[in-house]
Protein backbone atom coordinates (compact mmCIF):
# COMPACT_ATOMS: atom_id res chain seq x y z
CA UNK A 1 0.00 0.00 0.00
CA UNK A 2 1.33 3.64 -1.07
CA UNK A 3 -0.42 7.05 -0.33
CA UNK A 4 0.21 10.00 -2.74
CA UNK A 5 -0.66 13.75 -1.82
CA UNK A 6 -1.49 17.14 -3.63
CA UNK A 7 -3.38 19.91 -2.98
CA UNK A 8 -5.69 22.49 -4.59
CA UNK A 9 -7.79 25.80 -4.12
CA UNK A 10 -9.95 27.94 -5.74
CA UNK A 11 -11.22 31.84 -5.30
CA UNK A 12 -14.28 33.01 -5.63
CA UNK A 13 -17.02 31.90 -8.07
CA UNK A 14 -16.81 29.70 -11.06
CA UNK A 15 -16.61 31.97 -14.01
CA UNK A 16 -14.47 34.71 -12.64
CA UNK A 17 -12.55 33.26 -10.08
CA UNK A 18 -8.78 31.60 -9.56
CA UNK A 19 -7.54 28.32 -8.51
CA UNK A 20 -4.19 26.98 -8.24
CA UNK A 21 -2.82 22.50 -7.71
CA UNK A 22 0.21 21.65 -5.99
CA UNK A 23 2.07 18.21 -6.27
CA UNK A 24 3.51 16.95 -3.41
CA UNK A 25 6.71 15.49 -4.29
CA UNK A 26 8.29 18.50 -6.72
CA UNK A 27 6.00 21.03 -5.16
CA UNK A 28 5.05 21.86 -8.88
CA UNK A 29 1.91 24.60 -8.62
CA UNK A 30 0.10 25.68 -11.64
CA UNK A 31 -2.69 27.77 -11.77
CA UNK A 32 -5.92 26.46 -13.35
CA UNK A 33 -8.95 28.76 -14.77
CA UNK A 34 -12.67 28.81 -15.80
CA UNK A 35 -11.84 29.60 -19.87
CA UNK A 36 -8.71 26.82 -20.10
CA UNK A 37 -10.90 24.22 -18.83
CA UNK A 38 -14.24 24.92 -20.84
CA UNK A 39 -13.66 26.94 -23.45
CA UNK A 40 -10.85 26.66 -26.03
CA UNK A 41 -8.28 29.03 -24.22
CA UNK A 42 -5.24 26.55 -23.87
CA UNK A 43 -2.83 28.75 -21.46
CA UNK A 44 -3.30 27.08 -18.05
CA UNK A 45 -3.55 23.56 -16.84
CA UNK A 46 -6.67 21.83 -16.16
CA UNK A 47 -8.00 18.43 -13.91
CA UNK A 48 -8.54 16.94 -17.18
CA UNK A 49 -4.94 17.10 -18.72
CA UNK A 50 -3.42 15.55 -15.38
CA UNK A 51 -6.40 12.83 -16.13
CA UNK A 52 -4.30 12.56 -19.13
CA UNK A 53 -1.06 12.23 -17.71
CA UNK A 54 -1.95 10.08 -15.30
CA UNK A 55 -4.03 7.56 -17.86
CA UNK A 56 -0.88 7.88 -20.15
CA UNK A 57 1.46 7.08 -17.30
CA UNK A 58 -0.13 4.25 -15.84
CA UNK A 59 -0.69 2.76 -19.01
CA UNK A 60 3.05 3.15 -20.27
CA UNK A 61 3.81 1.46 -16.81
CA UNK A 62 1.63 -1.31 -17.08
CA UNK A 63 2.03 -2.68 -20.57
CA UNK A 64 5.60 -2.18 -20.23
CA UNK A 65 5.10 -4.94 -17.65
CA UNK A 66 2.54 -7.21 -19.30
CA UNK A 67 5.00 -7.60 -22.10
CA UNK A 68 7.97 -8.03 -19.56
CA UNK A 69 5.91 -10.74 -17.89
CA UNK A 70 4.72 -12.33 -21.20
CA UNK A 71 8.61 -12.93 -22.08
CA UNK A 72 8.65 -10.03 -24.47
CA UNK A 73 11.29 -6.93 -24.19
CA UNK A 74 9.96 -3.56 -23.60
CA UNK A 75 12.39 -0.86 -25.25
CA UNK A 76 10.35 2.10 -24.56
CA UNK A 77 6.63 2.58 -24.36
CA UNK A 78 5.49 6.26 -25.64
CA UNK A 79 1.88 7.23 -24.86
CA UNK A 80 -0.14 10.38 -25.41
CA UNK A 81 -3.71 11.08 -23.94
CA UNK A 82 -6.11 13.51 -25.65
CA UNK A 83 -9.22 14.31 -22.87
CA UNK A 84 -12.73 15.15 -24.10
CA UNK A 85 -14.91 17.28 -21.39
CA UNK A 86 -18.26 17.78 -22.67
CA UNK A 87 -20.98 19.58 -21.67
CA UNK A 88 -24.56 17.57 -20.83
CA UNK A 89 -27.76 18.28 -19.44
CA UNK A 90 -26.68 18.96 -15.55
CA UNK A 91 -23.35 19.70 -15.98
CA UNK A 92 -19.97 18.27 -17.88
CA UNK A 93 -18.43 14.90 -18.11
CA UNK A 94 -15.25 13.52 -18.72
CA UNK A 95 -16.73 11.77 -21.88
CA UNK A 96 -13.90 10.38 -23.43
CA UNK A 97 -10.36 9.61 -23.17
CA UNK A 98 -7.94 8.78 -26.38
CA UNK A 99 -4.90 7.08 -25.70
CA UNK A 100 -2.16 6.78 -28.69
CA UNK A 101 0.69 4.62 -27.63
CA UNK A 102 3.84 3.50 -29.58
CA UNK A 103 5.69 0.59 -28.60
CA UNK A 104 9.54 -0.42 -29.63
CA UNK A 105 9.39 -3.90 -28.26
CA UNK A 106 11.54 -6.65 -29.12
CA UNK A 107 10.58 -9.97 -30.85
CA UNK A 108 7.11 -9.64 -30.82
CA UNK A 109 4.01 -9.96 -33.24
CA UNK A 110 1.95 -7.25 -34.40
CA UNK A 111 -1.17 -9.17 -33.27
CA UNK A 112 0.12 -10.30 -30.00
CA UNK A 113 1.32 -6.42 -28.92
CA UNK A 114 -2.27 -5.33 -29.83
CA UNK A 115 -3.80 -8.00 -27.72
CA UNK A 116 -1.41 -7.24 -24.75
CA UNK A 117 -2.07 -3.30 -25.10
CA UNK A 118 -5.54 -3.82 -25.09
CA UNK A 119 -5.32 -5.58 -21.88
CA UNK A 120 -3.05 -3.02 -20.22
CA UNK A 121 -5.68 -0.33 -21.20
CA UNK A 122 -8.46 -2.12 -19.18
CA UNK A 123 -5.94 -3.62 -16.16
CA UNK A 124 -3.68 -0.61 -15.19
CA UNK A 125 -4.76 1.07 -11.56
CA UNK A 126 -5.94 4.52 -13.39
CA UNK A 127 -7.81 3.11 -16.25
CA UNK A 128 -9.70 0.61 -13.30
CA UNK A 129 -10.83 3.99 -11.25
CA UNK A 130 -11.75 5.63 -14.54
CA UNK A 131 -14.25 3.25 -15.01
CA UNK A 132 -17.02 6.14 -15.44
CA UNK A 133 -15.48 7.18 -18.93
CA UNK A 134 -14.69 5.93 -22.07
CA UNK A 135 -10.94 5.31 -22.62
CA UNK A 136 -9.89 4.46 -26.33
CA UNK A 137 -6.81 2.87 -27.36
CA UNK A 138 -5.04 3.27 -30.67
CA UNK A 139 -1.68 0.97 -30.30
CA UNK A 140 1.36 1.34 -33.32
CA UNK A 141 4.14 -1.42 -33.01
CA UNK A 142 7.71 0.26 -34.34
CA UNK B 1 -16.37 20.77 -25.48
CA UNK B 2 -12.97 21.24 -24.65
CA UNK B 3 -9.93 18.61 -25.00
CA UNK B 4 -6.67 18.31 -22.57
CA UNK B 5 -3.73 16.65 -23.92
CA UNK B 6 -0.82 15.25 -21.80
CA UNK B 7 1.97 12.59 -22.91
CA UNK B 8 4.22 9.62 -20.80
CA UNK B 9 6.88 7.39 -21.60
CA UNK B 10 8.29 4.26 -20.04
CA UNK B 11 11.41 2.69 -21.09
CA UNK B 12 12.52 -0.80 -20.42
CA UNK B 13 11.07 -3.20 -17.64
CA UNK B 14 8.18 -2.35 -14.67
CA UNK B 15 10.88 -2.81 -11.96
CA UNK B 16 14.49 -1.39 -13.43
CA UNK B 17 12.95 1.09 -15.89
CA UNK B 18 12.18 4.19 -15.99
CA UNK B 19 9.43 6.95 -16.92
CA UNK B 20 8.05 10.42 -17.50
CA UNK B 21 5.15 12.19 -18.06
CA UNK B 22 5.03 15.94 -19.61
CA UNK B 23 1.49 18.36 -19.08
CA UNK B 24 1.09 19.80 -22.55
CA UNK B 25 0.05 23.08 -21.77
CA UNK B 26 3.47 24.24 -19.37
CA UNK B 27 5.63 21.73 -20.82
CA UNK B 28 6.29 20.50 -17.30
CA UNK B 29 7.94 17.35 -16.80
CA UNK B 30 8.39 15.29 -14.08
CA UNK B 31 9.89 11.50 -13.64
CA UNK B 32 7.68 8.53 -12.41
CA UNK B 33 9.34 5.51 -10.82
CA UNK B 34 8.32 1.75 -9.07
CA UNK B 35 9.79 2.84 -5.44
CA UNK B 36 8.17 6.03 -5.64
CA UNK B 37 4.79 4.43 -6.66
CA UNK B 38 4.68 1.11 -5.00
CA UNK B 39 6.64 1.69 -2.14
CA UNK B 40 7.08 4.38 0.43
CA UNK B 41 10.30 6.10 -1.53
CA UNK B 42 8.58 9.64 -2.14
CA UNK B 43 11.31 10.96 -4.37
CA UNK B 44 8.66 11.14 -7.32
CA UNK B 45 5.72 12.06 -8.99
CA UNK B 46 3.14 8.99 -10.01
CA UNK B 47 -0.17 9.07 -11.65
CA UNK B 48 -2.00 8.77 -8.40
CA UNK B 49 -0.63 11.97 -7.55
CA UNK B 50 -1.91 13.58 -10.43
CA UNK B 51 -5.35 12.05 -9.47
CA UNK B 52 -4.90 13.32 -6.67
CA UNK B 53 -4.26 16.89 -8.16
CA UNK B 54 -7.23 16.22 -10.64
CA UNK B 55 -10.04 15.46 -8.15
CA UNK B 56 -8.74 18.15 -5.46
CA UNK B 57 -8.76 21.00 -8.73
CA UNK B 58 -12.26 19.51 -9.80
CA UNK B 59 -13.88 19.50 -6.29
CA UNK B 60 -12.72 22.78 -5.20
CA UNK B 61 -14.43 24.29 -8.58
CA UNK B 62 -17.29 22.60 -8.20
CA UNK B 63 -17.81 23.15 -4.82
CA UNK B 64 -17.34 27.16 -5.25
CA UNK B 65 -20.22 26.84 -8.30
CA UNK B 66 -22.20 24.77 -6.36
CA UNK B 67 -21.81 27.56 -3.34
CA UNK B 68 -22.63 30.16 -5.90
CA UNK B 69 -25.09 29.36 -7.32
CA UNK B 70 -26.93 28.35 -4.06
CA UNK B 71 -26.23 32.39 -3.35
CA UNK B 72 -23.47 31.83 -1.09
CA UNK B 73 -20.39 33.72 -1.38
CA UNK B 74 -17.62 31.28 -1.56
CA UNK B 75 -14.28 33.12 -0.96
CA UNK B 76 -11.97 30.54 -0.81
CA UNK B 77 -11.80 26.38 -0.80
CA UNK B 78 -9.13 24.49 0.40
CA UNK B 79 -8.61 21.17 -0.57
CA UNK B 80 -6.21 18.10 -0.09
CA UNK B 81 -5.62 14.62 -1.21
CA UNK B 82 -4.55 11.54 -0.42
CA UNK B 83 -4.68 8.70 -3.06
CA UNK B 84 -4.44 5.16 -1.70
CA UNK B 85 -2.87 2.78 -4.01
CA UNK B 86 -3.27 -0.82 -2.75
CA UNK B 87 -2.09 -4.59 -3.99
CA UNK B 88 -4.91 -7.17 -4.67
CA UNK B 89 -4.60 -10.40 -6.27
CA UNK B 90 -3.92 -9.84 -9.94
CA UNK B 91 -2.61 -6.44 -9.20
CA UNK B 92 -2.91 -2.87 -7.83
CA UNK B 93 -6.18 -0.57 -7.47
CA UNK B 94 -6.75 2.89 -6.15
CA UNK B 95 -8.63 1.98 -3.29
CA UNK B 96 -9.38 5.32 -2.11
CA UNK B 97 -9.15 8.54 -2.15
CA UNK B 98 -9.41 10.76 1.21
CA UNK B 99 -10.70 14.44 0.16
CA UNK B 100 -10.09 16.63 3.18
CA UNK B 101 -11.65 20.43 2.27
CA UNK B 102 -11.74 23.96 4.21
CA UNK B 103 -13.99 26.40 3.03
CA UNK B 104 -14.60 30.07 3.46
CA UNK B 105 -17.75 30.95 2.76
CA UNK B 106 -19.90 33.88 3.51
CA UNK B 107 -23.25 33.51 4.68
CA UNK B 108 -23.99 29.97 5.30
CA UNK B 109 -24.97 27.43 8.08
CA UNK B 110 -22.24 24.59 8.78
CA UNK B 111 -25.14 21.65 7.73
CA UNK B 112 -25.93 23.54 4.42
CA UNK B 113 -22.17 23.49 3.74
CA UNK B 114 -22.01 20.09 4.15
CA UNK B 115 -24.96 19.26 2.36
CA UNK B 116 -23.44 21.59 -0.72
CA UNK B 117 -19.91 19.95 -0.23
CA UNK B 118 -21.21 16.23 -0.28
CA UNK B 119 -23.14 17.08 -3.68
CA UNK B 120 -20.18 18.44 -5.61
CA UNK B 121 -17.74 15.58 -4.57
CA UNK B 122 -20.59 13.32 -6.11
CA UNK B 123 -20.75 15.55 -9.26
CA UNK B 124 -17.82 17.28 -10.25
CA UNK B 125 -16.25 15.85 -13.81
CA UNK B 126 -13.63 14.34 -12.26
CA UNK B 127 -15.23 12.43 -9.52
CA UNK B 128 -18.30 11.06 -12.33
CA UNK B 129 -14.91 9.59 -14.09
CA UNK B 130 -13.69 8.23 -11.22
CA UNK B 131 -16.57 5.71 -10.40
CA UNK B 132 -14.43 2.42 -10.18
CA UNK B 133 -12.82 3.51 -6.70
CA UNK B 134 -14.09 5.26 -3.59
CA UNK B 135 -13.61 8.81 -2.70
CA UNK B 136 -14.36 10.05 1.28
CA UNK B 137 -14.75 13.89 2.11
CA UNK B 138 -14.36 15.19 5.33
CA UNK B 139 -15.49 18.87 4.48
CA UNK B 140 -14.87 21.90 7.51
CA UNK B 141 -16.75 25.45 7.49
CA UNK B 142 -13.91 28.05 9.03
Amino acid sequence: MSKHFASAYWEGNLPKGKGQYKLKTSGYEAPVNFSSRFEDDKSASSPEELIGAALASCFSMALSHALDQADYTPIKIETSAEVTLTKIDGGFIISEIELTTKGNVEGIEKSKFLEIAEDAKKNCPVSKALTGTTIMLDAKLL
